[in-house]
């Protein structure tokens, strides 16, 4: 009856069910399996506003999902109503003047970055998965990424938004302005809620002038302290031009070596590897000669190893190219925990040495990895435990140890499923009761993706 | 009997009545006027929920105040309690390394920027009323001012708040990371909220390094075409390096004369001048020099007509000194129609010549005056009535021409009262119906500020 209706709103192409959901019933991280009630593939505004509608009449819960790259069970639904946005993947509007462009959910991340360079702007959001990820999907989870060090996460790169509220309503904040106070800021509440206080179905977002030259680099450093000063160092040294700060540890490149065995580090990797890039949009600078500048003196200290500064596009793409496979090289195995803490940047090793020694402690036999953010202190730290039972404690130790050294347990992935008893656990009570007011308020059918992002009480 | 265990709370001298209020019943702008109920000076966070239990057991609404220099009736309390947040005026902690200061509601703006400069940082928020403007102000109007262009408003520099809500709950959300996504954004929720869903007593502030030199001009130029040329022309020329890009109109130094005669404009004032700045950290960078290779061009082709670089500190001073008398040279006129609007850059001219005409037919006596912060599109236009009865439909007028020209009438000064009609008129209607369910959500006995910000139903 209900499917019959959606039929009806869609057209029958459009509303999956059985062997036709393929690919909609999984997870990347293979963590979460699930059998969806229905896919329904919307292509306008007004068709969401109409799923919605049905969704809310009949108590339905639905699960938006856009490129379908989370991986903390946000987009997990089982016996529910999928959203997927792929089709709303129209750009709107390109503004080049106001360094604006307005999108729909369903369009890729890259296709942003294709589209803008022509006109020499740059949409500065990147991460691995940028191939597949969508707007709705980076927006919901407040993706961050290689260039928060410069320029914020997607919160930060967003200035307007249009989302379907619970009961179907279409709330209209498409605004392109810089400063904007009419009333609370709906816009940035609705980022990162993942789907569970309405359904984003498009954007506008902030373009930057994109780089007229650049300057990459891949070195080994003996540790962190080492790491914290090159930085300092290079922010000083160019006025704050640096653009990504991205740490990788040897581990890394012995999976690498297992897992693409194709490919080749260029320099020989020491405990703690950086891949730095600078970049300017002044003309007659040269970054490259001022990048090798500053690495003198410590290549000469002995706190640089061994460096590579990449002399071509292609180079660099190389360097880039070995970073974003991190998901790939780091995310293959199970038992798996996967996490996305956040620290002080002077409290990096320290909780490094704190925490793998507690995972020691609770499975004698596990692995561990840290890739990360370096720059805007988000690490990825894996833990590959010798039995699936280790999982959850080593995930609730991960984010204890996080919020005890003044550090974040979900720095850029989402809350999704995986997170939610940390949030219980560790999530400051009066905000966690302000959510789930919030929450109540705002869904209070709770169709929204319900049981995500806010524990229940 | 409130009054009384107010003062168990708080001490016999923290709760003001009667004549003891002196100061607390008026807007610096004349338009608002009120007795409150009793003024309270809370000391500790402690003390504001325990303020905030009472309040809330009584049902007697409340108003937040700090420094006081709200322009939209934010803190008009009439029969209200105010809390003053003045005593809360502690620096909790300053980490130069991190980058960060965490302040009470009740510390001065220009406080945090003297206590910074010292180790060679900056707070990039500043406007006028910077030596009496408060952190639980700034940020609850999520105020801009003249340093948008290059480092974002009040929200875009606070990482972490203290907010006591309607009940007296302690909501910490004292982060100092830069990525943390434990859940909805409550923090930017608070932001711009003035007081109507909680009160903000704390905030951990993101600093940034102090400009190792600048350049700072005041420049005539014929027209607004000119002076968004020149606005792109310098930020290209320096790789985003304009730290503000101010609007003064020749009718501005008119004012000057008369209200400041010991004052002299170091220029001849044409249709449009702007005061502009531009700043570096890199090491060996001359902005001087540059701006002024910059300028050469539009000066010989007439886009320029007059200039006047700072050559020294005592220079510089004296131009941003006139900027900043602004308030003061143009809000001192009754009746007074006071406005801080935003456009979209290359409409401000359109709008303007529109508004001009439209205020003319409203009232052909009115005097109009347009000051701004061009960089990032915000337009003070203020309007001179030939008498009271104009004011209510010319600022109806002008929040409508804005919209109506994708800007809003909001910009950075908040919503309070005086806004409250063109919210009811010309925001979104869904986003208005979910301001109110977020207001009854988390104030449901509306004791917070109510009436402000958000219209009824």
């Amino acid at each position: 009856m209900l499917l019959d209706r959606l039929r009806d709103l869609l057209g029958h192409d459009h509303v999956l069910t059985g062997a036709d959901m393929a690919g909609f019933g999984e997870e990347f991280t293979g963590h979460y399996h699930w059998q969806p009630l229905a896919v329904l593939r919307p292509a306008t505004t007004e068709e969401v506003s109409g799923i919605l509608r049905l969704a809310s009449e009949s108590g339905t819960p639905v699960v938006p999902v856009s490129g379908g790259t989370g991986l903390n069970g946000g987009h997990e639904a089982e016996g529910r109503l999928m959203i997927s946005l792929a089709r709303m993947n129209r750009i709107r509007d390109f503004n080049p003047a106001a360094r604006t462009i307005a999108v729909e959910a369903g369009v890729i991340l890259q296709t942003i970055h294709d589209h803008v360079a022509e006109a020499g702007l740059m949409f500065p959001l990147s991460f691995g998965a940028k191939g597949s990820a969508m707007v709705g999907g980076f927006l919901s989870t407040n993706a961050g990424g290689s260039n928060v060090v410069r320029y914020g996460n997607a919160r930060a790169l967003c200035l307007g938004l249009e989302v379907v509220m619970a009961d179907g309503a279409v709330m209209n904040l498409m605004t392109a302005l810089h400063k904007d106070n009419t009333g609370y800021d709906l816009r940035d509440l609705m980022i990162g809620a993942e789907g569970t206080l309405g359904v984003i179905t498009a954007a506008m977002l902030h373009l930057v002038p994109a780089p007229t030259a650049r300057a990459t680099a891949l070195l080994a450093l003996p540790g962190f302290a080492q790491a914290l000063s090159l930085l300092n160092r290079v922010q000083a040294g160019t006025g704050g031009a640096v653009e990504a700060y991205e740490y990788l540890p040897d581990l890394f490149f012995d999976r690498m070596a297992k897992y693409k065995p194709d490919w080749t580090c260029p320099i020989t990797p020491a405990p703690v590897n950086i891949l730095l890039e600078i970049a300017t949009t002044v003309p007659g600078d040269t970054p490259q000669s001022r990048l090798e500048d500053l690495l003198e003196a410590p290549l000469e200290a002995g706190d640089i190893l061994d460096a590579v500064v990449a002399s071509s596009d292609a180079q660099r793409n190389y360097l880039w190219h070995m970073r974003e496979s991190a998901a790939e090289v780091s995310l293959n195995e199970d038992p798996l925990v996967d996490t996305d803490v956040s620290l002080p940047l002077d409290l990096i090793e320290p909780w490094l040495n704190r925490m793998n020694a507690e995972v020691a402690r609770l499975d004698p036999k596990a692995r561990m990895m840290a890739i990360g953010h370096l720059g805007d202190g988000n690490l990825h730290y894996t833990v590959y435990p010798s039995d699936k039972g280790f999982v959850a404690p080593i995930r609730d130790a991960i984010s204890r140890e996080a919020v005890v050294m003044g550090g974040s347990f979900s720095a850029e992935h989402g809350v999704g499923l995986s997170k939610l008893g940390s949030m219980a656990k560790y999530k400051d009570p009066v905000a966690l009761r302000t959510m789930r007011a919030i929450k109540a308020a705002l869904d209070p059918k709770n169709i929204l993706n319900p049981g995500k992002t806010v524990p229940e009480a």
